[in-house]
């Protein structure tokens, strides 16, 4: 296994399992508990590298089957490499590809070997196994990158998830047999639904492996918050506590708190770029519903706690504006905002966690942020 | 009539009309000839006015018709202006409306008192006239303003013409006498289609009302190089010429060099953000369609003479990628180019004429930039 990934757990809650820490990659650090935001096809919409550094985002998330249709991973290589490509010099973490096969694309076959399916952008057919997806990553060059996963749909039965668990495990093992470039992590995705004992199964067999960091897949795919607690807190307590967990797909600012409180380091979503895209933007009361009419003539920012760009410059007024006339800015200076709620939410939990008051922060910001509905 | 607006010549070309000077308003300065993009809604599309500074942008043009339907005038003056609702603290022009009034909305019937007019987003009924244009010119409180002009179909005949000069300075009439704000300057449009004896007369009734500035209105509306070239020289001819010349609307790079040739100051065009949005990069050797196949390996820059933000960091590889994959900083990336190109191509003609060289540095221009088809 690559020791390329360097893990240093700083100080730990007494009241929970959140941990603050420090991961280094071959392109630098950043600080846990930590959130990327998901650069798709190789941009997190609407900003640009500057503004992401801006907004506290020290490590991105790029999807392998988008850029593996397009512009094709071969490309990437040629020109140096995602980071070059994409003119981000921080980190990233590629996702294998495996969950996009299985919720984007068309007429999967799914064999011992791999996936066969069809492009969702033209139809044409194509085949992803475990080493075509760590070659797929290896060309993209992340700094930590991830097994090829058999992803589970939700519900799914036991007989289903038994099948599951043991394709990943083959998968893991065919990765990791893999050979990939010396300063790239590797991570290993345990499955295992809702099912305690075949979390425990898909953990185990991926430790004997031996993996950098250690995910959680198969969540945050229509289960309620009972159930991902409880999955979360029965598959991490089988995980080896000096490695990285890592959340999939994960999510609101309370499930990130409930992830970190389960001891759960990294987190990845759409949900601020998406969210600030519709119009929807966080703020320490919740969140903020911008094409409201109550704003048209609201000259505060979004914000009044807020030091992002947006909100050091724009009105509620303006943002509305420029939502409801479409403008391209709108965009933009919403996800801009959103991103840094979520870094700085990020970098609120992690002081709140080295000075041992995690509890006193989660108290605190539920008292405050009154989730979906408050705005 | 105000005198908020200083324009300076600094020097003239002994072989053409062409003019270097300076033109001082409420919100600073900027050297002529200028080129001025359109921030049709209050916002440069996809660009923030940081970029626009750092793209050498110096005054921006919004349109009125626009704001007035959309956030509405009233919601901006009472925000504290259009330059602090949109955060642009350099200079701003505001076009009167009537172009959009005749090119956009429906069911127009025109009076002498103004038009009446159904808006192309819901359908409502406004009325603009010369009093309302300029009430809301100055709830805006753009720099420099502009008269409400009847813009005539083109092409038009004679007596439609003659019809539309005599309103066109009616109205003017009535917007000088209205009352504006001590630090906006007020702009006249002359108006005569290709008729030179029109263009004389609208020009001189305008003069004798004594403006600002004057433009040169129903122009870029369809019609050739040749006619464009006529008009103008017809009718600088019989402008002050101590006052800034504005010919409205245009345009293309080449355009532009025959309307600065010919006497012209200033200029506004959507080209370089539109072009951008398309996919179409303005570069010293012509176009460039970005979307092109024999880019998606090309790891140099839109134009290796460029030293704008976008060739200092990305490739034409990825620029493609951006813009195959529609994502939003494709938009962004492409308009500060294409605005970079447009500034500094004034810059290049402004240092001409001040060395008085404005001949050779057209002859070099267009033997290197061959225009559309170029690519």
């Amino acid at each position: 296994m690559s020791s390329t990934l360097e893990f240093k757990i700083i100080n730990k809650c007494h009241a929970s399992r959140a941990r603050a820490g420090e991961i280094t990659t071959s392109h630098g650090k950043f600080a846990t508990p930590v959130f990327m935001p998901v650069g798709t096809q190789g941009s997190v919409r609407a900003v640009s590298p500057e503004e992401l550094v801006e907004s506290g985002v020290r490590i991105i998330l790029a999807n392998t089957y988008h850029l593996y249709l397009r512009p094709g991973h071969r490309i990437i290589e040629k020109l140096g490499g995602l980071h070059r490509f994409m003119n981000w010099s921080g980190p990233i973490l590629t996702d294998s590809g495996g969950f996009q096969v299985y919720s984007l694309s068309r007429l999967r076959t799914i064999s011992e070997e791999g996936v066969t399916f069809q492009s969702h952008l033209d139809g044409s057919r194509h085949f992803i196994g475990p080493e075509e997806a760590i070659n797929i990553q290896k060309s993209l060059g992340a700094d930590i990158i991830m097994t090829f996963d058999e992803c589970a749909p939700y519900p799914a039965d036991y007989e289903y998830i038994v099948n599951s668990v043991k394709l990943t495990s083959l998968w893991a093992r065919k990765c990791i047999e893999s050979e990939i470039d010396a300063n790239q992590a590797l991570f290993g995705i345990v499955q295992g639904g809702i099912y305690p004992d075949l979390r425990e199964r898909s953990a185990k067999e991926l430790i004997e492996l031996g993996f950098d960091g250690y995910a959680l897949g198969g969540l945050s795919v229509g289960e309620d918050r009972a159930t991902r607690e409880k999955v979360i807190r029965e598959t991490v307590e089988f995980l080896p506590e000096e490695k990285p967990v890592y959340l999939m797909g994960v999510g609101k600012p309370e499930d990130i708190i409930d992830g970190i409180r389960l001891g759960v380091d990294m987190f990845d979503c759409v949900m601020p770029t998406r969210n600030a895209r519709n119009g929807t933007l966080f703020t320490s009361r919740g969140k903020l519903v911008i094409k409201n009419a109550r704003y048209s003539d609201d000259d505060r920012p979004v914000d009044e706690k807020c030091d992002c760009y947006t909100c050091s410059r724009y009105s509620r007024a303006y943002l509305r504006h420029l939502f409801m006339a479409k403008e391209l800015l709108s965009y933009r200076l919403n996800s801009i905002h959103n991103l840094y709620f979520y870094s700085h939410l990020m970098e609120n939990i992690r002081y709140a966690i080295l000075e041992d008051k995690f509890d006193d922060f989660c108290k605190e910001f539920f008292r405050s942020y009154s989730g979906p509905g408050s705005d």
